[in-house]
């Protein structure tokens, strides 16, 4: 499975897989794919340089990339306390009522929540990248908005290709101007923050807004079935996230939570703000349906949804309430039911791709050899 | 592009084209793949009559089918005033109000409106089928819900095989424990009738549900590599609805319209009840979002909205009031960018496909011959 792009990276199979679990991104990475580490809950630059060194001893000398989380809109010198004091009083008494009619105990006095709005704000993201330039990354992805001018500089000089998440053609041609290099179409049936278009319309869409350069088809991808369908549509290689949280490497904060994941069908899903403030697709709760009920008080722009919700979701995980506990994933959930390693998933990936493309040609009418 | 299913029809191309217009229905069977002249306008049996005397005299022996609209839930002895009369006084003030505020003038004294819910009550639906059975028909298509038991019969009596869409895996385990023949898997981003499963994802789930049952890959389907996607997912054949809409045999309600869908970007549509009651991908345009305002009276269950709002849609159509005027259309109404001949709309998908098999082998490292 080789395009331009995935000889440029010099990688097998032109499949990329995002994941917070550095275990993960580099089994991806062994496999013959390409793991890309999602920086986005690491607040302390020594974590990241940490699980970067873990990642160089792991990935034998393979290439493997980094996403990071730096919206578009640059707010200078404001600070998480800034931030928090602009959050209503009337969503945190929301917040907390919605915990306290489901018995969500209280977290120990001085322990920290586990997932901070912090890594989403430019200073954090910034510090992220003087860590990961220290090491031999081969692509920087960011999953909000165009990277600032100055960061696609810092990339190009260290031979880093930057890529970034588009949910339509414009936000493609944004990104295409601003000078990056690879556009990532995200899909509606995608985890995370998504739009509306479904990847079968956008992924065409995108390519053609912005050839020469290369685009990733991401969205609805578990299967080497939808990897063939997603590079027919134009694609230069496909970006998985989903999948990989049932797999046996992925650190997932609960038993509980992996099997939602195990059982959940691809209606199971909703694109809502209640995690960010922007709409990403995430497995439905009664945590995300008292977000989205017209009756309650509705969510926060971002970055105040993500703050006035980071403590609530760590309670909620760590005390594996069950109706309340969520995760971001795409509709491919439907599909994952049973868990894997990464390399048995990826060569279902691949057989089934081969698969696929028997398949069509037979269709086609053409004999391959 | 052949499969099972479209040898058994006897058609060069597994391309199913759907259409309310005779004269593209004949046009995509005489290009080679197969055309479904959708009945649902047709209140009168011998308009019907006509219309596919006309069909036997346009496709050359070739073959073709019919798309009729018959409810899962039959309501017996009900007749369209029984219906009328459950309409809340409060919604036809909205209708009044709505059209008043955009100077909708009044249809002329014994002017009928064009458009009838009557199309969509069962006991229409089934004097169509009289009708069309006397008609070599070869598919027999419903647009919603499995067709009733006694209507599969007669349909595989006169050896027609029939076909029923389903926005979800349960759906179409439905239609294949009724005795359909083949599964259309409407996709999200389709227009009509839809579900929240985008055809990425659904695809391959409803092939997996109703095997060996043949699939058709509906939703977001309007060029060559999108054919290509649709069939790699398992499907075998696609299913192209919004497509025909700005082609020159299209006998489209005004040229307002047909501009409007021409000038359509992918982000245009909207999923809405304001049509019939239930969620159909349409224009997005200021009548569906009165209806879709918090702010407004809401819609009303089908069929009772149909009915509610078929004279509107009809005077919105007949003046061509701009911001109001809408129709049933997939996000794929972002590429109709020109209007050209069926034919010529046809040679744009084949070839098309013959250049993503090309390219989709370069990828898989096949030489193909």
């Amino acid at each position: 499975m080789k395009t331009e792009l995935s000889r440029t990276l010099g990688i097998e199979h032109a499949i990329f897989g995002f994941t917070p679990f550095p275990a993960v991104a580099a089994a991806i990475t062994r496999a013959g794919g390409f793991g890309v580490l999602g920086a986005v809950r690491y607040t302390a630059p020594d974590d990241l340089a940490r699980d970067l060194d873990w990642m160089q001893e792991h990935t034998d000398g393979l290439p493997y990339g980094l996403d990071v989380v730096m919206p578009a809109k640059k707010v200078d010198g404001v600070s998480e306390a800034d931030v928090e004091a602009m959050i209503p009083e009337g969503h945190r008494a929301f917040v907390r009522d919605t915990l306290a009619k489901h018995g969500v105990p209280e977290l120990a006095a001085g322990e920290a929540s586990g997932w901070r709005i912090t890594g989403w704000m430019e200073q954090v993201a910034r510090s992220q990248l003087d860590v990961a330039f220290d090491y031999p990354i081969k692509l920087l992805a960011n999953a909000l908005g165009s990277p600032p001018a100055d960061v696609v500089e810092r990339a190009h000089a260290h031979g880093v290709l930057v890529a970034a998440l588009a949910g339509s053609a414009r936000h493609a041609r944004h990104h295409a101007d601003a000078g990056i290099d690879v556009v990532v179409a995200q899909g509606y049936e995608a985890g995370g923050h998504t739009g509306e278009i479904a990847s079968m319309v956008l992924t065409p869409e995108v390519v053609e807004a912005v050839a020469p350069l290369p685009v990733l088809a991401a969205g609805g991808i578990g299967s080497g079935e939808q990897i063939a369908a997603g590079l027919a549509l134009g694609a230069q290689g496909v970006w998985l996230g989903s999948l990989w949280l049932t797999t046996t490497e992925a650190e997932m904060h609960s038993r509980a939570l992996t099997a939602k994941l195990l059982a959940a069908g691809s209606g199971d899903t909703v694109r809502s703000r209640a995690l960010t403030g922007k709409p990403a697709r995430q497995l439905r709760t009664e945590w995300t349906d008292a977000w989205d009920d017209p009756a309650g008080p509705g969510t926060l722009p971002m970055p105040l949804q993500g703050l006035l919700v980071a403590e609530a979701v760590s309670r909620i995980q760590k005390y594996e309430v069950a109706p309340l506990l969520g995760t971001p994933v795409g509709q491919i959930v439907g599909r994952m039911n049973s868990e894997r390693s990464v390399q048995q998933v990826f060569d279902e990936l691949t057989s089934g791709f081969e698969k696929a493309i028997d398949r069509i040609n037979r269709i086609a009418g053409r004999s391959t050899q």
